[in-house]
């Protein structure tokens, strides 16, 4: 795959995708709720999806898309290249804040990923890896991530996961949330895994994604040196989704160990 | 008191302020740990307090200042125009991202608010309000609140008050947690008041703030018609410092009878 061409074409639709959300806060927006009353969609997210995947079939006929909104029948099938699109991640922030969401990209060849483009587009902020090549916030570098003690960290993780709940016993996470130094929430996983790369946060803890909110962060992060498994410390499940712990080294150690019994 | 005289002016310092701090993110910081590690305090923030103090004592001899810096030998004493600033709301975001804090202003007289301004610095967003004249985002007058019902709203609360914690049994909280339809946390409290007052989140709730973290959000919130008291339901404490519980009109009442059997 030729990555700096589908490189270029990636940020120039990002950018337009982002131009057409910003453009659409002065329209109405009709809203559906989906299966999860937490899960709202917008017609957006659908138009964004449909932009997509037409400017990827014109430019790039062999390219699989996922998305939210429409999955390939294929879609257990990851060979050759993949682009998995979410093109409103945190739609929740989305309509009630016109702000805090983002659009995310992971373009993946044969399951491996190549390129990883998250963009804050309220604020204009570019998150972009291409593999080996290391990742940047718009034109700036990402440093590689350094380690840090639990005690000093900030953990990104929804107050839904210390209350009661059906995905993980609050008791686990408890001592975890006293020990650090704060802990933060910001509804976008996308955002929260660029804030882990661009080390705003320290790690991100969430109990259950889809694929297409994880795929470009993973690529981010790993140009940086972050850490990504499932809370389980076992690989990402790019088919079915996932839980995800994305962490700067030696944080995944530390906590697996001592607070998670990995 | 001169209102419009105090809010220009007041206005004024706040834009140079933000100049100031966005220029330092060049500069090394003098980091310091207060009496709580949660407390990151640097030279910048005591510069900053410094600052406003300079310039009100130049141009508004007569009016009090606390701040979190320095507290005035006289500050139970609340009669006259007080000035309760914090110049960085948020230093831990301050600190670690950059971004997400806030210059925080009240100005009271006799006890009662009369001007509100919140700057998140690096996002260019100034709330501001005056008395009886409405709230503003920038150049944009903030609607008034409307009712929501606790299954639709964003609850602004850190994951710390539903583990173990010093302030609340978590599972007072925890009901209320599963009901909402998500949660949120910024990191500023400054912030998070201001999120309130634009409708981007539905309520706001902590178990301990200073009067400076609420001064200029109080303000804010009563142009919208926000309801804003301790857990407790009782008054703030603008001396000590309280619980703080800020929300859309009705939500106090409904949450307040349902959840926190107040």
């Amino acid at each position: 795959m030729d990555r700096k061409k589908i490189d270029t074409y990636a940020k120039a639709w990002v950018k337009e995708a982002g131009e057409r959300l910003k453009k659409s806060f002065s329209e109405e927006l009709t809203i559906e709720t989906k299966s999860n009353r937490n899960d709202l969609v917008t017609n957006l997210d659908k138009e964004i999806e449909l932009f997509f995947r037409h400017k990827i079939a014109e430019t790039f006929s062999d390219h699989k898309v996922v998305g939210e909104e429409a999955m390939e029948a294929n879609y257990s099938n990851v060979s050759g290249v993949v682009w998995i699109i979410d093109p409103i991640d945190g739609t929740m922030n989305f309509v009630h804040q016109q702000r805090n969401f983002a659009i995310s990209i992971g373009i993946y060849e044969d399951g491996v990923g190549q390129i990883g483009l998250i963009y804050d587009v309220i604020h204009d902020e570019l998150y972009h890896a291409i593999k080996g090549e290391g990742a940047f916030m718009n034109e700036q570098r990402l440093p590689m991530l350094e380690e840090v003690e639990v005690s000093d960290m900030i953990l990104s993780i929804n107050a839904t996961w210390i209350g009661e709940n059906n995905r993980i016993d609050p008791s686990i996470l408890t001592p975890l949330v006293r020990d650090v130094r704060g802990t933060r929430s910001y509804g976008s996983a996308a955002i929260e895994l660029a804030y882990v790369a661009a080390g705003r946060t320290d790690a991100y803890m969430t109990m259950r994604l889809a694929p297409w909110d994880f795929a470009g962060g993973v690529v981010l992060l790993q140009e940086v040196g972050g850490e990504v498994t499932t809370m389980d410390n076992q690989p990402l499940d790019f088919v079915n989704g996932s839980s995800l712990f994305a962490s700067k080294p030696g944080l995944h150690k530390q906590i697996n160990e001592t607070y998670l019994g990995k």
